[in-house]
C-alpha cells in the first residue's frame, strides 16, 4: 500500500488534477492521497494559499473582505469546471469559506490557521468529487474524523502519539482516501497547521501510522539533483539516497525538501519516493533507511547563503576553563542557535545563521562579549555562505576533503572556514557569499563531472 | 643592552660555561645573564635539578640525604675544578644546601621550591666568580636583593607587576649581572619557582623590565626548526617568525620554547633571539612583532598526539538551544579544557587532551551526557592526534588547506577532523596517532620540499 502525497503545483489546475487522476489509476496500491491547496500554474501566479493569508489578513484588520473571497471562489470554480464538476460544489466552497470568517477569534493566530487550511480542505473535496465522477471509487476524510490530534502553537503543530494509533484505521478503508494536507485538530477541536512542509508532514503521518510500504511524494521536479540546478547546469539527479543524507541536504539549502517534515516516514522506515506529477514514469528519487552502493561518496552538495560569524580574541584564552559555554550562554540569552564554533588559541568564531541577528542583539552581544567576558577583540561579519558536501560513504573515502578544497583553491574561493570531524555525513566549507555561486559549481564539477576530477 | 639566558646544557660542565664565558666577552651589550642549574652533559646524565628533587623527597620522607646531597656538591665540584675556582666554593656550595635542608618546613610545596632553586643560585654564583676569575667584572645578583617578587602556588608563580619598576633599576649596574633563573620570593620573603620553562621567564621578565633591545635566548640547538627534527629529516631552521607564530608553535607542540615562558618579552616588545652556545655564529631564529615576507606562507608545522573526542548524538540536536553550552559545562564541572568543537547537525565533537581524562571523569562525563542530555549516542575515543600548519600570512595564500589536505591524502592519512576558520595564524588536521608521523613528514614536504609540492 502506498500513500501519496501531491504538492501545490501538482494540484494547480484541472488539467493537473487530471493528471494526479491518471497516477492514482495506474496503480491500484494507492490507496491513501494526501492534497495540498492549489499551487501556482506559472512563476508570476498566486498560490491559493497566499490568497487566503489575505483574505484572513483583510478580515482581521476589518477591512473589506468580498473581493479577496471572490479571487479564492474564481480560482476553485475555474478547477471544478475544468473537471466538469457543477457549480454546486463552488457554492459549498463560497459557504466554507464564510462559515470560516463568521467564526469566533479569540485568538489571532488560530483564525488564520483556519483560514489558510481551507485550501487543501476544500481542494480535498474537490479531488474526492472528481476521483468518484471518473469512477475511482474515493472518499474525503477529515483530520477531525480520522483523528489526527495536533499539539502546539498555531502555525507549527506536531501531531500527538495517539494519533498514529488512530491513523492506522484508515488503511482499512476499501476506497481512495482524499487526505486535505497541512493540519489537524487539537484535542479542543480547534484547527492548526503544522510548520513549514505541512503537506509533506501529513502525507509522512499517514504513511507511518497506516504502515504504509512507500511514502510517494509528487511535485514538479523529477527528483533530488546533487545540486541546485539553478547554479549547476543539467546537475546530476540523486537516484537513491538515505534519510541522513537527505536531511543533511534539506538543513543545508536544499528546497525541494524540508528536513524535518518526512521524519515522521523515516521514523518508521517508509521509504520515500520524490516523483514528479509531470513525468510519472521516471523512477524519481528514492529516500531509504541505508544503501550500499559505495562508488559515489559524495551524493549531493548543498550550498545556503545568510550566515555570520561571531568572532572573539582573548590572549591565553585557551586557559580560561569555561570562555566557550559562557560565550554560547550570551548567544543562549538572545535565544540564538549556532551552526560552527572554530577555534584557535586565543580565539573562537561562532557561526550563525543571519535570521537569528538584529543589529539591536549584535550590539548587546558584543557588549556583553567585552564587558563580561573582558575580550581583546570582538566582531560580528556577516555575507558568509557554506558548502556542504554530503555523502553516507564519505567517510569510507580518503582525499575527499583535499579534492573539494583543491578545487575551491583552483576556482579561486578562498575558504573561510572548514567543519569537518563529527558529522560522519558531511563536510562544510565556508565561503564569502559572493564566491557561492563559483565554488558551487567547481566542487559539483570536481565529483560529478569526470574530466575534471583530480586523482592522487 | 641584552639579556641573555643560558640554559641548562648550555652551563652543564666547565667546558659550556668556558663557551658562554667566550659569548658573554665577545658582544659587550650582553649585560644580564640568566643562567639555569647544570643540565645534562650526554642524553643519559642526570640534571642537578633532578638530583635536588630527589634530595629534597629524601628529607621530605626523613631517609638518608648524605649520599643525595654529595652528588650534587661532586657535581659542582667537578665544574668548579674545571674551571679552577678553589674547593672554598665547593664548600660554599655545601654549606648553602645544608641550610636549606635544615631550614623550616611549615609547607612541603614550598621546601620543594627551596632546594630546586639551588641549582640556579649556585650556578649563578659560580659564573660570576669564573666571569670575574678570567676578567670580566661580573656580579651575582639574588631575586630577592633586585626585588623579584613572585605570586602563586609553589611551583606555578608568576612575578608581580611592581617587579618590573623595581627591576629597572638593574641596568644601572655597569658589571655584567649573573641573574640566577626559576625563582623569585614571596611579599613574605619565601622563596617561590616558575613554572614549566621558569629560568626562560626569569629572562623575558629581565629583558622586558630593562628595556633590553634583544633577549638572546642560548640552548643546544641552532634555533626553531619547521618541524620535529626527529621525525622529519634535516628540517629547515626558521630564520624569522613572530610571537603569534610562536606561540601556536609552542602550544601545539614544539618542545625547543614554553608557549607562555616568553611572553614577558614579547609585551613588552623586545624582540627574542635562539641560539645555540655550541655554534654561537650562528644567526639562530629571531621571534619578533611582525614581519613582512609573504614568500613562505607556512612557517612551521606542529605535531602532537594525546588527543581525545568526545562525540555525542542527539536527533534535533540542530533544534535545541543551548545543548552546546550544557555540553560544555559538564566539561567544565570536571575542570576540562577543549581545543575543538567540531559540529554537526545532530552532533558535536569535543576534542579534549588525554591529560585532562581519567577513567573516572570519562565515566561520569558520559553518563551526564545521557542523563542530562539524552544523546542518543556518547563515547570518547583517544589516541588522535593534531597536525597544525602556523604562518601569520596563511590567510593571504589561497589553497593552503587544500595543499595540506591533498598532502595527507597522498600519504594515505585519512582526515580525522579539521579546524580553520578562526585562527588566522593556524589550520589544524586531527589524524589518527598511528598516521602521525608519516602525516607530519607529507605535510613538511609539501611546503618545504620544492619537488614535492602541488601547484594549481
Amino acid at each position: 500500500m502506498k500513500v501519496c502525497k501531491f504538492g501545490g503545483t501538482s494540484v494547480a489546475s484541472a488539467e493537473q488534477i487530471m493528471k494526479v487522476a491518471g497516477i492514482i489509476s495506474s496503480d491500484r496500491s494507492r490507496r491513501i492521497v494526501v492534497v495540498s491547496a492549489p499551487g501556482k500554474r506559472y512563476p508570476e501566479d498566486r498560490k491559493v494559499t497566499d490568497m487566503l493569508i489575505r483574505l484572513a489578513d483583510a478580515a482581521l484588520d476589518n477591512k473589506d473582505t468580498e473581493p479577496l473571497l471572490a479571487e479564492v471562489v474564481g480560482r476553485f470554480s475555474l478547477i471544478a469546471e475544468g473537471l466538469g464538476i457543477g457549480g454546486e460544489f463552488v457554492s459549498t466552497v463560497e459557504e466554507d469559506l464564510r462559515s470560516r470568517l463568521a467564526a469566533d477569534r479569540p485568538h489571532a493566530g488560530r483564525f488564520m490557521d483556519l483560514m489558510k487550511a481551507a485550501g487543501e480542505d476544500n481542494n480535498a473535496r474537490l479531488i474526492a468529487a472528481y476521483l468518484n465522477q471518473i469512477g475511482i471509487e474515493a472518499v474525503y476524510k477529515s483530520p477531525k474524523e480520522a483523528g489526527l490530534i495536533v499539539e502546539g502553537p498555531a502555525g507549527d503543530g506536531m501531531a500527538d502519539t495517539e494519533s498514529y494509533v488512530r491513523l492506522s484505521k484508515l488503511k482499512e478503508e476499501t476506497r481512495v482516501i482524499v487526505f486535505p494536507g497541512f493540519f489537524g485538530y487539537t484535542k479542543d477541536g480547534v484547527l492548526c497547521t503544522f510548520g513549514r512542509g505541512g503537506s509533506d508532514i501529513t502525507g509522512a503521518i499517514l504513511a507511518a501510522s497506516t504502515g504504509a510500504d512507500m511514502y510517494e511524494n509528487f511535485t514538479d521536479v523529477d527528483g533530488v539533483f546533487a545540486a541546485n540546478p539553478n547554479v549547476v547546469d543539467n546537475p546530476a539527479l540523486i537516484g537513491k539516497m538515505t534519510y541522513r543524507e537527505m536531511r543533511e541536504l534539506a538543513y543545508n539549502g536544499f528546497t525541494v525538501l524540508h528536513d524535518e517534515s518526512l521524519m515522521p516516514a523515516f521514523n518508521h522506515s517508509v521509504p520515500v519516493n520524490i516523483k514528479n506529477t509531470n513525468n510519472p514514469a521516471a523512477p524519481g528519487t528514492l529516500i531509504v533507511k541505508e544503501r550500499e552502493c559505495k562508488t559515489q561518496p559524495v551524493i549531493g552538495i548543498a550550498a545556503d547563503s545568510g550566515f555570520s560569524t561571531l568572532y572573539v580574541d582573548k590572549y591565553l584564552m585557551n586557559r580560561e576553563m569555561g570562555f566557550g559555554r559562557r560565550l554560547l550562554g550570551i548567544l543562549e540569552d538572545e535565544q540564538i542557535s549556532f551552526e560552527h564554533t572554530p577555534t584557535g588559541i586565543d580565539n573562537m568564531s561562532v557561526i550563525i545563521r543571519n535570521k537569528f541577528l538584529t543589529p539591536e542583539k549584535e550590539e548587546r552581544i558584543l557588549k556583553r562579549c567585552f564587558d563580561e567576558l573582558k575580550v581583546d577583540d570582538a566582531h560580528i561579519s556577516s555575507d558568509y555562505s557554506m558548502i556542504v558536501l554530503v555523502g553516507e560513504t564519505m567517510r569510507y573515502s580518503k582525499g575527499l576533503a583535499a579534492r573539494a578544497a583543491m578545487a575551491l583553491a583552483g576556482s579561486g574561493t578562498n575558504i573561510e572556514m572548514i567543519n569537518q570531524g563529527s558529522s560522519e555525513v558531511s563536510i562544510v566549507f565556508g565561503v564569502k557569499k559572493e564566491d557561492e555561486k563559483k565554488a558551487l559549481r567547481a566542487v559539483y564539477n570536481e565529483f560529478f563531472v569526470p574530466a575534471h576530477a583530480h586523482t592522487f
